[in-house]
């Protein structure tokens, strides 16, 4: 089965294995004329690993815009963006081939699909995440142009509530912990999109929360979804969750946003807000019940790759890309154009006509 | 945009109004040879009320199943269900249509689509799932071929936590507080899918935990989608999160489940468990602020139409349905075939060309 | 198999067999605010038999639009058509319900399916095609919007030129003919498609002409699909075949058009023009050989069903809703929203803050 | 809007400019377990210039496998293919920048994008269906495995009736004849599609000749496209046109093949034969009529980048490759699963519980 893509019109096909020569994506439905060069990719790859303390593999993102680009702008063709793997070392997954590591795919994709890339977990990396961080970028573009903003906030780390003045301490705390104990930890994070122009999302199977809850749930490490204050919701009266409906400025909204900025499953203006948990990382030095696969005997296993203390920062980032992604999609479902009015008049070529255009 | 469509092979578009003529589905891809009966479709529709106490609007659900199914079995072609609407009370949304109410859809059709059909909540009415429900019970068909069970709990009611001796008791319990304060509430799921067979889901955009979310999320009054210990993982070290592996009965599986049935977006043999909040219904007889449309003046407004007390109970059935829909969906796109040797052999008509069939 | 939709945004999905109790479509992306009559859709049902002489199955088409519209415009949500079957002589087909007849799907459909509807024609019977047209009358809405006009005409009947002045005589030749051999013809039509805007049409996998030629090839009983002079190409030199390029009414465009209106795939301005063979009408009262499928012994049968003479000027009727089906959908991938200002001032409901829409 | 992707399940994306970094395509939906090498890439990309003489640029196709291929088998993940480009001219496209190419895409281009790649036809070049032709050499693989073989042949070329005898004659006539006259020609092509299991194709909208000829009608330069006896059966009777129905080494079959191999747009046993015409290749070094798109004057404009004299030959190969793709998709989309049983047994980890794969 095909399962490698991401939005109805504006597309993200991702591919690529963790210790594979490269990752990378093909985004098809972006609109020519949108200003997009190295740097705002770049930008973005360089925003991986926020915190190298939690992070063990750290390789320089050693891309490549490879189509879809000329002159600083995109041409309305297929951008394909290709990230050479580097700091590969594969030797260490041999001795584990056969004994699938607790907390990862290594036993589903061999039950899938039977013949598997054993190094370093394959297409199931966090590795691969970075093409969608690259993809992201380019849906991020889009975004600006209708100047919607997508503020990410990390609300707890290894149990431990984040306020602006303890990030580094945290952060520190968990490395430090990660290295004596040879365990990891998880976290929560919380998303804002502000600025979405209203009437994003369909009625029936296309609610705005249900596909960025489906993007948000197909990050790796990722088990929950709640919008607003969903959970809240179940124990709360209708006259206390109803977000009242009152003017402001000369337009209609809500006073409070306990719904997250959809009713009905479509955005009328006030931020989506949504919150989801990060496992904590599954690779871990401390032995764990496994399989011999070959002999079918119980055994214990230790992963011996390099992993993170905490990944929920860089989890962060893949779900501002695929937020993005979502939004971007949205507006183009809801027949927004985005205009190619930022090339300089001396870059274009514009006749008359264009003027027929549809 | 579309937008009606759940599935990707098998396919259902649900269509219809709250207080149209009448509502219901198309159901496009399901294989030939599933026997398919009214009383199939029957029985999962009477579940659509299953505590008239909690419900005011009862009807009968009057269907009929239109195409796609010839002497009792399905011919491979699309299945069209319509269900005719009746007992409606359009006239009491007359008087409301300029005041949308809070905690509905009303303010953001009307941005979205400018013209609508102002009567009983329209296409985003709980009253559509009943479409939803007819197609579920298609896909439990198939569900049923590979002996899927789908098992649904209701943990919690109005915030009170449910036990098999209690269930009747808050119920009514709610009904007479709603009665009394004119109010709603709301209430927990908690949904097992059994017996799933291992290999379905895909590694990157279509893990069956993300298409099974998107499909909760879709169902109106859910916010919240939780799979396995989800909630717990962002607090617990990976020591203690990650499953261990054991072999049982000659199989390989892990001994506890807090992953929730899936590793790597791909399920393993345990059952998929998942949980999610209902939002309290949101149509209540307690004045709400809300702006008149006309004037763009603040004011307040009651509903009229009927409502439930606590829908919980209802959307219990069709998480059922959708979750039904996404597991034969996900067995076709693993190249599963339902076989059609239920068939009684006097009624088919197989020849020995038939083995040159793909 | 699902493959009962075509339509990417703009998105029809019909079902529906020859004599079960109904067939139908739903239509899913149609904007809303696009005035929408049951006599827009009778106009075009009202052409599915323009020349009764020809055809043996006359009935009036006894429909309802169940959904999706209101107050007569669209309102964004599926559109649900249902056309009851009636007239239906279905004991005929029981006779030869083990012969299949030559040239029709009854055995194709044994094979693929096993078990079947075997009453005239099942879903692969021309009846089925009125859901088509009536999707297709609502496509047409949108086309209108942007004044694109499909113009189709038959070439050819029966071996016979079509000009101005003969039509009337050929088709009482034709039938008198068929009456007397007990035998069917065929015939040739084109279709201009006029002001389409310029940029329809992607370069790779949705050139607008394969599109096109998609749905062309779709319509039971045809088999060629030729765009512009496109069989002439093959024996033609490139000095004479390219369009020359010149300005137009301070435009550019091309002095002729033998590319057919296309160029890279893509929309230009000039009328897209295409032309197709449709097969003679299979079902004939001459005996065929045929193979009764319980002996597997070989064996002659003739069709008791009624049947077209010339089923030519029924098809270019569902060659114009096809047609229209693909515009629409191309516009709107382009980014075409349809426009609501049809809609007279009183019966809107626009306020100040739909500007914030998308 | 998207429009790059070809197939259902079994899905091709391509991308690339003619005279960009590289062009790719991947692969999304080919299952594990098929053998892959590098070989079985290179030797259909070696076709892709079947006869130098009648073309100009000609240059190695240095590709690579980036991923979904371990240790010589795919591994059921996105294969992506990069071949990267050399041998670019771009500086002879500045030249004619303004002034659109007859019968190419130049002039679409810049009236859908706005801002275009000048250089080389970009996304509109032959050079592109290289991607195409490397992942139609995966769905070969897959269809190897069903044993269907896609035979094709040069029926004319340069409007000459080609045989077995006189093919390098008449390559080496339209040559000289090219370089003489500095003009090209065309051809017509038949291709046969053998051993086709029975039952591929839908009813309604994905008939397999449908979905053949969309695929074929998206190759540049390909106006045309006949299934069987198509154009013939304009003119003749059903009595003629239909396909006796006979028993035939006790399976059941038709004694002709007018249909093309298929009834009901579903396939039956006999070869699906389809024919279309090949343009001549649009650039040539003869001044034609165009426009300066600056001043909007017309003007006269030869091309001076290289050309094929007649590309007919190099079409087929493309055409090869995207009936192979439509095959691999219609074999899985009616639940055929490639067997991995080629896998040898030293290099497969089948355990007993894949037993429980669905």
């Amino acid at each position: 089965m095909a399962g490698n893509t991401l939005g109805n019109i504006f597309r993200v096909t991702t591919w690529g294995e963790s210790h594979g020569d490269a990752i990378g994506c093909v985004i098809d439905g972006c609109p020519a004329g949108i200003r997009l060069s190295r740097q705002h990719i770049k930008s973005e790859l360089d925003r991986d690993v926020p915190y190298p303390l939690l992070t063990r593999r750290v390789e320089e993102n050693n891309f490549q815009i490879l189509s879809g680009v000329f002159e600083g702008y995109t041409i309305g063709t297929p951008i394909s963006i290709i990230v050479r793997n580097s700091n590969v070392e594969s030797e260490k997954y041999k001795k584990i081939m056969h004994t699938p590591r607790p907390g990862h795919a290594d036993l589903t994709y061999r039950m899938k699909y039977g013949h598997i890339d054993w190094r370093g977990g394959s297409r199931a990396s966090g590795r691969t995440w970075v093409s969608t961080i690259a993809a992201g970028a380019v849906a991020k573009r889009i975004c600006l142009l209708k100047k919607i903003a997508i503020k990410s906030t990390m609300l707890e780390l290894g149990g431990v509530k984040v306020d602006n003045n303890n990030l580094e301490q945290i952060i520190e705390k968990l490395a430090e912990q990660s290295k004596r104990d040879s365990d990891t930890t998880g976290g929560i994070i919380e998303i804002q999109i502000q600025n979405l122009p209203s009437g994003l999302g369909a009625p029936a199977f296309n609610r705005f929360q249900a596909d960025l809850g489906h993007a948000i749930l197909n990050i790796p490490g990722i088990k929950t979804f709640e919008l607003g204050d969903g959970l809240d919701s179940a124990r709360m009266r209708a006259s206390e969750f109803n977000d009242p409906i009152v003017t402001q400025g000369g337009s209609v909204t809500t006073s409070s946003n306990r719904a997250g900025g959809v009713l009905g499953g479509i955005t009328y203006g006030p931020p989506v807000v949504f919150r989801f948990a990060v496992k904590p990382t599954p690779s871990i030095l401390i032995a764990q019940k496994s399989v011999d696969l070959r002999t079918m005997k119980n055994t214990k296993m230790a992963t011996e790759g390099r992993f993170d203390a905490n990944y929920t920062p860089r989890v962060l980032v893949v779900a501002e890309a695929v937020s993005a992604i979502v939004c971007a999609d949205h507006l183009m479902l809801s027949g927004y154009v985005p205009q190619d009015s930022i090339i300089p008049r001396k870059d274009r070529l514009r006749y008359d006509f264009m003027n027929r255009r549809a």
